[in-house]
């Protein structure tokens, strides 16, 4: 199996090459430098509909940047050859509500009647932190990041609602207005922070166990820090109880062609 | 009937009231001003989720900054009692893709089916050129402001599609880089122009005869702009020959609560 250093230096092309092979199943943070990634949702068409007027009253957790034709594979808007059923590294598969199991692709559950769904990333605003000098803990220790949920209520529509997921990451209080106007300037990766400080404040009983991703320590001083996350999609498919939903696996996104700093959708891809 | 002179100074609250009981029925520009004002779209469910995906992938035309319920006549995100088929001056009624009439109202033709979306505006930019200096002619005319079909395609999705309809304003060739740099910070209000200078290389034979909207007078040496615009969703509805689509009356703008340098969706409306 591949590892994740092994990919580092990897271009796009064929770093999805290897990933639709599926000789590697971890988390992308730090993949193919500088080109967006992105949080999949894939769903029957009977719940495209609602799922769409979610993304567009919740754009902090699900900042929309692209969505396919009912039944095509293709994310046509975000790539040449970006197929949602095979190049995300990982999937999970809900049914009915309920977590079934991941996988390396979902050729074999694919359907005529799936519509997928693209939505920005917070590796985006993670990345232009990094170049302001400012750390990143998860990435330091080679994690992925710690996500929880929380009380925050997202905007209802149809069968979809609930608390809000948001990521979680340690900042040094001397930090925090940086990485605020930082994270600010890209709504498609989440925008600014949510929450500040108080893990209790926003229904999170222990900032040690995170509800997806991996625990990382704090270091002297620092402050926990809250963006809305992208996972929040997979809590909400979750408790509309959807007969079939596909993601990524958390923190193992799928990579696009387009420039992260790009605002999709992107239309000319002679990139 | 109410002119558009006895509205400019009324808040919003009263001049929907007004509105909602059909007492003006002309174009809404300079009207409850720094209140965001959208473009209107309501047609059945069976075609929202193409024209979902229509708007997602042609934001400068179609920047979605709200979305109704299905058969719900509440834009809920936008206002705290804005009834999408009452509260636009006037309305267009389109059926198996030809225009059938205007209406002071749609409530007779409300179906539970029906689904509604509310896109961005070039008032939004207008406003902050004109606090820059930059006139606008047809405000200082008092018109509608002309509006073109384009040759320039949109990305289809599903049966919409085809040219994009534009907004022409002339202006001062050294006052095109600024007016430029003003727009593209109203990505919501229709971005940057989308053509400057050449009417032909864009597909509008006559500057003098716009498709929708009135014509407006050059003075020396002003230079025709072109600006992705609202009206796009109509003529894809008219090609995509919708059983019924319903729009406001070019001009005449749905006025919402929330303030026009907002960031839709608005879900905290105590304003």
């Amino acid at each position: 199996m591949t590892r994740h250093a092994d990919l580092r230096d990897l271009a796009v092309d064929d770093l999805r090459t290897s990933i639709r092979a599926g000789d590697y199943q971890g988390h992308t943070a730090g993949l193919a430098a500088g080109r967006l990634q992105v949080n999949l949702a894939i769903m029957p068409e009977t719940y495209a509909l609602d799922f769409f007027r979610f993304c567009q009253r919740n754009p902090r957790p699900c900042p929309l940047v692209g969505v396919t034709d009912t039944g095509d594979r293709m994310m046509r808007t975000l790539g040449h050859d970006l197929a949602i059923d095979t190049d995300a590294p990982a999937y999970a598969v809900y049914r009915d509500g309920d977590f079934v199991e991941n996988r390396p692709n979902v050729s074999d559950l694919w359907r005529d009647d799936l519509v997928g769904f693209a939505l920005g990333c917070s590796f985006t605003f993670e990345h232009a932190a990094l170049a302001a000098g400012i750390p990143m803990r998860h990435i330091d220790c080679n994690r992925t990041v710690p996500m929880f949920r929380s009380n925050i209520q997202t905007v209802r529509a149809g069968s979809f609602g609930g608390g809000m997921v948001v990521s979680m990451r340690p900042v040094k209080p001397a930090d925090v207005d940086q990485v605020r106007m930082i994270s600010a300037e890209f709504p498609l990766a989440h925008g600014a922070p949510v929450h500040v400080g108080d893990p209790a404040a926003i229904g999170i009983a222990d900032i040690g166990v995170p509800d997806y991703g991996e625990a990382v320590p704090f270091e002297r001083d620092e402050i926990p820090v809250f963006w809305a996350c992208g996972v929040t999609p997979q809590s909400a498919a979750l408790s509309a109880r959807l007969p079939l939903f596909i993601s990524h696996r958390p923190g193992a996104m799928l990579i696009t062609d387009v420039d992260e700093r790009a605002n999709p959708p992107v239309l000319d891809l002679t990139i």
